[in-house]
């Protein structure tokens, strides 16, 4: 049997690489696509290239295109990235690291790849829970994503085939998800989550991201290999 | 009263000048917005500047990235584009300069404009009659784009607006097309179509969208202003 191939999109971080490591284990091969967007740091995209490189990747494409020109976002923009001093004082409603779009951008480049090389599946890290403010990580809006998807190609058109968007963390929380990482032999020493790295190459533990991270390998129980400024 | 934005795809073509000319009749102030894809030649950026000036745009914004990396097309791979004697000889079928997924992502990235400068209209030259072939020229696949955009952006979840994607050419012929634009007075002395130009530059006037256009002014009784190699 012939193994088949599957889009992940895989930005570096806990969840991209978790979603992938259960496209490996549900037996596709792993067609890794990443984004050079114009975010404030490369880090994730080296963490996305290690990542890829441990879990025997088939390919892995970076696209570059710079959301500068748009902005809107902390991310992209000469925005100051929030720093909260525990986890639960992230800010509720969509966060100012929202990018326009963003996931709806990278979907469709994730479409184009499935397209290219005839995958029907396309791995995404989605989480609601964690990102609750972020519209495109919304299942209503990924099962849209899904129908237009569906219209949107040749196989669609013909027939001959089903795009399916997997979302597997949709519903997890950090701690089930890096558990769920663990099981499956994912190393998150490799993997980037900071909005905000210092000029030491450290995550700086304060930004939305770091403390998600953070308080989800310790509600797993887990410790988390990477090193933080503070 | 202020004026609404609304962006508006521009590719330089005679179907996008016309779209925007559309747009900008009934009211709207135009934001256009182009992409440098990979595409064999850079004509048709080159149009896009001249439309967008020639129709007081409010903003032109180029976005680069490189489909060559996902390849699949002749539009953006070294295939050779198909050049047919006349136009009934066009091939039927999905053709080889199809891109995968290239609307979708054009209007990913048109939707990510429009969120961030608040417009709640996008404008697309899709055609369904000359591009039957293209499965996202077509209105179920456009219906769905726009089902999706309105569950992806801020406003769509906070139900503060109502995303709409027109296309208003969508069941107009290539003649009706070029009559609707010279009422409107659009310049088509401006706009570019051709896929494979020569060195010196002029249309090759053989290629499918090249013939579709030099049909379109012919059956419109109009007569096209650019110069053709032969």
């Amino acid at each position: 049997m012939s193994v088949k191939p599957a889009v992940v999109l895989l930005s570096g971080g806990v969840d991209s690489a978790t979603a992938a490591a259960i496209a490996k284990q549900a037996g596709f091969a792993i067609h890794a696509l990443s984004f050079r967007y114009g975010q404030r740091h490369g880090c994730e995209i080296d963490a996305a290239h290690r990542v890829a490189a441990f879990l025997s990747a088939s390919s892995h494409l970076v696209i570059d295109f710079d959301l500068r020109a748009i902005g809107g976002s902390a991310l992209t923009d000469q925005i100051d990235v929030p720093k909260s001093r525990s986890a639960g004082e992230i800010a509720h409603g969509i966060p100012v690291t929202y990018v326009p779009a963003r996931n709806t951008i990278f979907l469709s480049f994730g479409l184009a790849l499935a397209e290219r090389i005839g995958a029907n599946d396309i791995f995404f890290g989605a989480n609601q829970l964690d990102y609750s403010g972020y519209p495109d990580c919304r299942e209503e809006y990924i099962q849209a994503f899904e129908a237009m998807a569906n219209l949107a190609t040749k196989a669609g058109v013909e027939g001959k085939s089903r795009l399916r968007i997997h979302a597997p963390l949709l519903y997890m929380t950090k701690a089930a998800i890096v558990a769920k990482g663990m099981e499956l032999g994912v190393d998150y020493s490799l993997t980037w989550s900071c909005y905000d790295p210092g000029a030491d190459g450290r995550a700086c533990g304060r930004c939305d991201s770091c403390q998600l991270r953070v308080k989800g390998f310790s509600d797993a129980g887990v410790l988390d290999p990477i090193a933080y400024a503070e």
